[in-house]
């Protein structure tokens, strides 16, 4: 079973949003409307685990505490919204002495200060591997979260910053590309910019690779995507980087076809890199060929 | 460094709550009230990692995914909350095949679906042991959720149902003492006739053992108490299990010294163990000896 056919499987289990709840699984984060309240909340979780998500060897403690917070804030970005308070769950290995322990909450509230996000809470335990989970809470004005379902024929598609740079990272553990490993930066202000200022239709955030993220943004909006322009790659990045590779973080985004958004956003490049069409769900073109979603997979053997 | 120890030392840097988030750090619960919301809600995180809180050997699959769910339900009853939805953020090892998810998800949603929960969200990955982290999100009438901080001397202190049972059961592996290890039932129903009928002053849950989990009311609420009553035990349970023994997930709660609760709400017993005191901060004494908080703690070693 794949990720996709795991999550679908569970899906089918937990049924339809209902009530308060307006969006359930599948999304970059559920959507929850409080009774009477003008704003409308979204939740995520998100696990960093050692020897899965990320090598204790060469990742530094407060790189960890950093990731573990930047991966929850990135899908409150993908919608559109203000962060407002997280959780963490912290399973905690006997190696994780008080040193290790203080580097990560300083990556922790280094980046929570400077995302204005209070840790509300969590849970500890002990175990054998170093395990987070972090729970994003974020608000945006009532119905106007951005989702992924969002995208229509005709728009275009966007993505912020440049791509690649996290897998190239990965790769060679060194120079830019592998600080942009370490400590990728959520795009909290360019979340809300896209959101109120660009309209868009459509957003998430590109945590598995470019390849799979667009294909999963076309199943949830029923259409397929066009990538025909030359794509904004890290220094140093491969196509392949730049396409497959995870952990960049960065925005996807369809804007209608006469947006004319401006090149940079607060030092970040916003380029347009395609076109969503008609046609099967989630089929992707790159060049005129089918793009495979050989992003990550957790599940894919 | 104690569980305790380590949670003042983490509190200390996330600082107070201010602004929407109401309660952080160091109750069942945060607690968020959404501007122009009638309702706050309470969120609660709880990990369940194989080899640390079940044994994969002697836990069925259902128990397993049941406990992931009632660990975060407890919680939200001791508020006196209405459960509203959760998010499970699940690693899987190799070993959990698709028959084992098949009874985790079994177990998980006939809960779920009895409490009346929607499963919203969560994360899926791939680990070397099973762990699972729940999100809970419960509702109250602002300013009404049930805290630890509101216990004050001469107020009565009562527990629910039978203590010790689930302590018991690891111990023996077997009957309704193991039943009770494998399956214990979040007090939702409870929880809220506690907070709405009764007017309880304070509320948690037992999850750590009455010794150390009635020193974390009294600490929270800045006093003393004195257990000089009977204490409800689980058939076959001794002291050191009753006062000490995890897991039960019945409620420990604080009612005015006048107050006169029935003996069972829907079949579960509720039963007055002692008074609040004056007296030093988290000093609990216990047939006029002081009890040492010998409960659960993953950190002392």
């Amino acid at each position: 079973m794949s990720e996709a056919e795991l999550i679908a499987a569970i899906r089918r289990q937990a049924g339809a949003a209902a009530g308060a709840l307006a969006l359930g699984i599948g999304d970059d984060c559920a959507i929850y409307r409080p009774r009477g309240a003008r704003d409308e909340l979204l939740f995520t979780t998100d696990l960093l685990i050692e020897d899965v998500h990320f090598r204790r060897a060469d990742h530094p403690a407060a790189a960890v505490g950093h990731k573990a917070l930047a991966r929850g804030l990135s899908d409150i970005a993908a919608m559109g919204a203000q962060a407002q308070f997280c959780l963490l769950s912290l399973a905690l290995p006997e190696w994780a002495d008080a040193r290790w322990q203080r580097g990560f909450w300083r990556g922790f509230f280094a980046l929570a200060r400077r995302a204005g996000v209070t840790l509300a809470g969590g849970d500890l335990a002990r175990a054998e591997k170093l395990a987070c989970d972090i729970v994003g809470c974020g608000r945006a004005p009532r119905g106007l979260a951005l989702r992924r379902d969002g995208a229509r024929p005709g728009e275009a598609i966007f993505v912020s910053g440049l791509l690649g740079g996290s897998a190239l990272g990965l790769e060679t553990g060194r120079g830019k590309a592998w600080r942009r490993h370490l400590k990728p930066e959520p795009r909290l202000a360019l979340g809300r910019f896209v959101r109120q200022r660009l309209k868009a239709t459509a957003a998430m955030d590109l945590s598995d690779g470019l390849s799979i993220d667009l294909r999963r943004l076309c199943l949830a909006s029923g259409v397929a995507a066009r990538l025909d322009r030359p794509l904004p790659a890290f220094p140093g990045a491969t196509l392949d980087h730049v396409l497959h590779g995870g952990e960049d973080y960065e925005l996807l985004f369809t804007l209608p076809a006469r947006a004319r958004p401006p090149a940079f956003h607060d030092g970040v490049a916003l380029t347009r890199i395609g076109a969503i069409e008609k046609g099967p769900a989630g089929q992707v073109e790159c060049f005129g060929r089918p793009l495979a979603a050989l992003g990550w997979d957790h599940f894919r053997r």
